[in-house]
């Protein structure tokens, strides 16, 4: 199958507390390099390449940073970057870009994307989305991506898989049983061991038929103030009220027909500092160093660096710390406390906002 | 007795690696300011007042930092500035600042006071030098300072004490039985409870004449070669030949009349970042910020924070670490690794002197 009216919807609303102080308020995660020379929003544009160009794809994000995405993606033409007076989760971010194709390429099919994991190799993505590209036209289920679990992760959804509906090229599609809620340590472990259920990605891939008629049957609340706004004007006007529901809960746990394809190459959903480690190389100690920085490290083992080229960091007789230097700030804790560095953000945002 | 012949001679040519990074070869310990709002040698001269006043203070440092010790005291004449060309220990500082004075003010009596202490309150210190430069006049003796230990320190040498020789004003002045190197930490803790053990401060009063003959008669291969030049820049030629021995080694340890003053005012050699933690203000946690940069803190305990002002430093379940920021250089280890900076610093000799 041709894909010419294949469209990629990129949701960048994201506000990436989890990577402070590198991400700010005024730059989250996915417009920082945090992995390599390009960010990871223009990492996610790029890995579309010629299967979807720049001028059918939406980028969905905050009002105050179209600024950013324009300048990180000047190809996308400025009419598809979607601004949202404020955040509402991801089932309004969906319904606005699906009615916003409906009216520019209703017979479109779309790949939706978070713009800020860290996916590759980029030329075997590619054959996955081609896969589920065909599988959501063909069949007009809501399609959605699993990862094959590399061990038993407790930070993310789970989705349990059930029988094989159809094979498109190498992928395998099969029917959802459920999604799983993230699970306790023992209930992740039996879901390694099973084989019968895979991380849930946050990516999908549907007709725009399909997805809106998916939201007007399980999110009236959401769809239907969108689809009654004449202009972006309007929109502005009606996000304020909308309900901040995530698409798992309001739509694929809901919907009848929801299928998914497992993939097995290399995901990260970067959701925190200690991400780095397992998407970049460690020197010989298992000490990771990010953002360019110079590290010198005696008796230091296992920590995980992020600090801007030309500075330099010197770890003495420290394990299994996360170091990050962004601007004036610098944040040290341990790995296993790094998903708790938005408890610094909350109090920074009582305390001390212009640090934010 | 007045002491209108009374010099200081500040031995300012410490390099500091102690307090990399905030200390480099261009800025050693004494000219920042890691306690207050003076740099260390500006503390060391205000301490002096009127007692002695800037006029009368020597100080001894190195060519490189010439422009530094101008800056940071202005009010010392420029010909009171001995800039040694290459470090040789303190015998040879106090050697030329004894041949210097002997040429200006014969007559002279001396405190010789190292540039990178924090003592406190300073007008109980002056009570102190009065006391000593009484002393040092009337007996011709040379004389040292004894800190009273209040923990059982492996950090510092030890003056064993014998009788009292004399008292000047609330000071008592007893003979030195003998020196000791620093201890292991059972005979620290012996010569703790043993009241007859001081730790040596480093700090000297003497005639001129009184450390002249001593010199002559202990350590002429470093006298008799100063001794000989006629010019600043015949000492710069002499200097790079002479041995580099301590003061204690080449003279105290050796001369016959040695008498010690014990004092009990708060006293810190600054001789690491820990030393921070005894001379500045707790939080509730027991953290210590210096430099003026802000802490946020959660579930962190007992760490020491050295960061320059405008800056933010957030420690999130971390306890007992070294965060020092300066510069573009960043280092973090725990407390007690804090006297094995100087190992990072040999390593960026080998592999980065640039940030050295």
């Amino acid at each position: 199958m041709r894909h010419e009216d294949a469209w990629a919807v990129i949701l960048a609303g994201g506000s990436g507390t989890r990577f402070w102080p590198a991400s700010r308020r005024a730059r989250p995660k996915q417009f920082q390099k945090v992995a390599g020379t390009r960010t990871l929003i223009q990492d996610a544009a790029d890995r579309l390449g010629r299967l979807i160009p720049a001028e059918r794809r939406l980028v969905v994000t905050g009002v105050e940073h179209v600024a950013l995405v324009r300048k990180q993606l000047p190809r996308i033409p400025p009419e598809n970057v979607l601004a949202e007076p404020v955040g509402r989760n991801t089932t309004a971010c969906i319904a606005w870009a699906a009615l916003e194709l409906a009216r520019r390429a209703p017979d479109s099919v779309q790949i939706v994307l978070p713009s800020d994991h860290l996916i590759r190799p980029a030329a075997d993505f590619r054959k996955l989305l081609t896969a589920a590209l065909d599988e959501a036209r063909a069949s007009g289920a809501l399609v959605t991506f699993g990862v094959r679990p590399t061990h038993a992760a407790t930070g993310y959804g789970y989705i349990e898989v059930g029988r094989e509906l159809a094979r498109r090229g190498p992928h395998s599609v099969l029917a959802v049983a459920r999604f799983v809620e993230k699970p306790d340590r023992e209930r992740a472990e039996r879901f390694l061991v099973s084989g019968s259920h895979l991380w849930n990605s946050g990516m999908f891939a549907w007709t725009t038929r399909a997805i809106l008629a998916a939201l007007r049957a399980h999110a009236p609340q959401v769809l239907g103030p969108l689809e009654r706004c004449a202009s972006a004007a309007d929109v502005a006007a009606a996000y304020h009220a909308l309900p901040g529901v995530a698409i798992d809960v309001a739509v694929m746990e809901q919907a009848r027909d929801v299928r998914v394809i497992p993939f097995g190459i290399e995901w990260n959903d970067v959701g925190a500092w200690t991400a780095l480690q397992d998407v970049l190389p460690h020197d010989s100690a298992g000490n990771v160093v990010a953002g360019g920085a110079t590290l010198v490290a005696q008796d230091a083992r296992g920590n995980v660096v992020h600090a801007p080229r030309g500075e330099l960091v010197a770890l003495l007789g420290v394990s299994d710390l996360v170091v990050v230097r962004a601007g004036k700030a610098l944040l040290v804790c341990p790995k296993d406390r790094a998903q708790d560095v938005k408890r610094i953000v909350d109090q920074l945002a009582r305390e001390g906002a212009e640090w934010l």
